[in-house]
């Protein structure tokens, strides 16, 4: 508290915490939104061949988040709709950024120092939706802190988190991969705010709420820029997750060692196990034609942020 | 309305607008719609493999809409399930129609004459569901003119708009084709009416309710009965949409051309770039096997319009 | 009645309906449900690639039937969540079953006479989540006989009917198999359970609900037991089901000989008839690599209850 009194940032995070996302930064959500779907593979095609249907998707992009909490609440999951001016705004940015003659509003937003400004905006707003979610979680289930953190999360990364649904209404399905079985970097820091939040509001973790935000969202738009700048799409958390893992998941070395041996010594005696099956797994579903789901998502993931990377430099010799 | 007095149509509209749709017209709507699902691929067979299966279809297929406008409202989807005599009227003519003996109902209703009678009866209750959707929505969001539209859509044609999760409970699965992708003819003029019983509702369209309702219930009977009596599955709207596709989605001719010559700037320029990828794309899908979802769909959605159209001709000669 | 009162049955079934699910049932319901999941193939490389979607795999195991009947009843799917010991116990016991050093949980609870204990045990809680399910369709629908048999059968079987779902999790989909196309047991035992308590509430049914309970409960327990310690996955309904499907769904012999004709009459009559091309697209389907959903759904929960069956003999040699 005292470096943030030192360092006059109160005046600063007070300021933070009023400041109203409605409409510029709600309008770069939705250009960044509407532009990650357009850098999905196969998105240009199906808005000339169903323009409808790209609008969905777009939609689905922009209020993911509020629809799916809304399903998750049992609250309408038309309720965006109701909102006329946002639904408006981001169906007017969906028009400019697929149908503008010349590719114009394209072209230029995809410019590097634009699309810098306008992603820092949009993880601006992924404060205020984790915020709104966990205080929305709360005000149902008081002492259901797990629930705050799925609801902050489902509305401060609605769109990743459905996004089998979403590929589903362009006619893609791609069932190997889903956000649960490999988090990109949104989705990730996402959980991470959902989970700081819950704990403030439960008043485990003693900081005040305007403190929270000026620290989340500082650490959000720099990791961003950072990360658009270098090109780089390495989780500022590998380190942390890589040894929480190996801590949790795999138990430690000499453990394993005995795990494995245990578990060979399970696959001999019992043939019909289902461990075995699981373990040989691998080698049948190749043979069956399946993909395996840690190989298939992982390549299909990285092709996404590849194009996510790679936007950033695409357009902007053209202009 | 000068030309509604003098044609004494203002008695009809009343006496239409207060037709009730409780039994004949339900029945008809349920015999229609689970002769529909004994015609799609494959739905035979699951009927001999799980009659319960079979069940569920035939309810989705006649209590698809309020299903779907259900879970969008946030009200129990297996509300329907409580109206035990529709349930049950349902259920009996679904027994009929797969499991009669000597395929009776089935070869009796599959003549076009009472076919013609059926279809007719069944777009009558299409003009309820609408309304009725739109009105629930307008009780709910009054004014969510969106909402409204949405509702009322969903609930004239729940069962198209849901029919991957159908088809689903049949074990078939076609992600690559869905009704907002391409749209068939009953979602689209669904959709048409529920704009239009939208804007009455919020008086932007200067009509009396019951006046819109003759007017659309005369537009749906007849038109359904000239494709049936003509097999033609030509859409009466055929040219609006395609001059308004022209002029909203790809640009007036000059500028179509500089946005082609700009994309290929574009992607000479970007070789990571999204837009490259999406328009060579149709090639490496062929490649890796997957379907293109633009020339999936329609495959599979023209030999869904046949069947249903082939269906007005068949088994009449067996009688 | 009297029966029962003979048998000083009537207290015993007083005693049961007073028994507390939790902590000890509820308990061995998680048990068995994990190592249900972890016996899926493909679950263990699920659990070391992403523990995140390993958990929310086991979660909807656990509490598939509660998220089940709340999306139908539209109430919060998150509503489970909320009840933080439930979570926390089911949460233990995933880590346990998945992560434990040297595998010892998993390889404890696998063994015949503890595993038999258990799947007892969770049997028991079958009962109360059944009449669960229909008291609260109930206080909803006064009159929903439907209604209520639907959200007992949800309930009592909603991680197997949802079984979909939970496989996408785990980045798996198999959309040519479902528990409505194939009932595995567990599934078929509570709908007729569901069926049972709903007409017990509704009055249909001449008994009280504790003896129906304590009924229900035993033959629940003697029946799984029977099959754990047989090794037979035959359902005890075999004959009833067979003799109901041929009177019902096939029509006596003579008529289906007549049907045959009949429709082999539709089908040279009308050769774009749906009839005709249900019949013949088991060829086809083959012929384009989609497989039939009668075969490929059988073949597949085949090996599911082979695994169940299986696993009570796994492990155990390697204690």
């Amino acid at each position: 508290m005292d470096l943030i009194g030192v360092l006059h940032l109160d005046e600063l995070s007070h300021g933070l915490a009023n400041l109203s996302m409605f409409p510029y930064f709600e309008m770069a959500h939705y250009i960044v939104s509407v532009m990650a779907l357009r850098e999905q593979p196969g998105a240009l095609e199906v808005s000339r061949v169903s323009p409808l249907a790209c609008w969905f998707s777009s939609m689905l992009f922009c209020f993911g988040g509020a629809v799916l909490s809304g399903i998750m609440l049992a609250e309408p999951p038309v309720a965006p709709l109701s909102n006329s001016t946002s639904v408006l705004m981001a169906s007017i940015i969906w028009y400019l950024v697929f149908y503008c003659p010349m590719d114009l509003v394209y072209c230029c937003a995809a410019l590097l120092p634009l699309r810098l400004v306008l992603s820092g905006m949009k993880e601006v707003t992924r404060t205020w939706k984790v915020l709104g979610g966990v205080t929305q979680a709360h005000s149902k289930y008081k002492d259901g802190l797990l629930v705050m953190i799925a609801i902050g999360w489902a509305r401060g990364a609605g769109g990743g988190l459905i996004s089998n649904f979403e590929q589903l209404v362009r006619g893609v399905w791609k069932p190997e991969t889903n956000e649960l079985l490999k988090m990109s970097y949104p989705t990730k820091i996402t959980l991470i705010g959902a989970v700081l939040f819950a704990l403030q509001q439960t008043h485990y973790l003693p900081l005040q709420k305007h403190h929270l935000m000026l620290v989340y969202t500082v650490f959000l738009v720099v990791n961003k820029s950072r990360m658009m700048l270098t090109g780089s799409s390495a989780s500022p958390f590998a380190t942390i997750e890589s040894a929480l893992y190996k801590t949790l998941f795999t138990g430690y070395s000499p453990y394993a060692a005995l795990t494995g041996e245990v578990k060979k010594a399970c696959i001999d005696n019992g043939a019909t196990n289902g461990t075995a099956s699981a373990t040989k797994e691998s080698g049948e579903k190749r043979s069956t034609g399946q993909q395996s789901p840690a190989k298939g998502q992982s390549s299909s993931l990285e092709a996404k942020e590849e194009s996510e990377n790679a936007a950033t430099t695409s357009c902007k010799k053209t202009n």
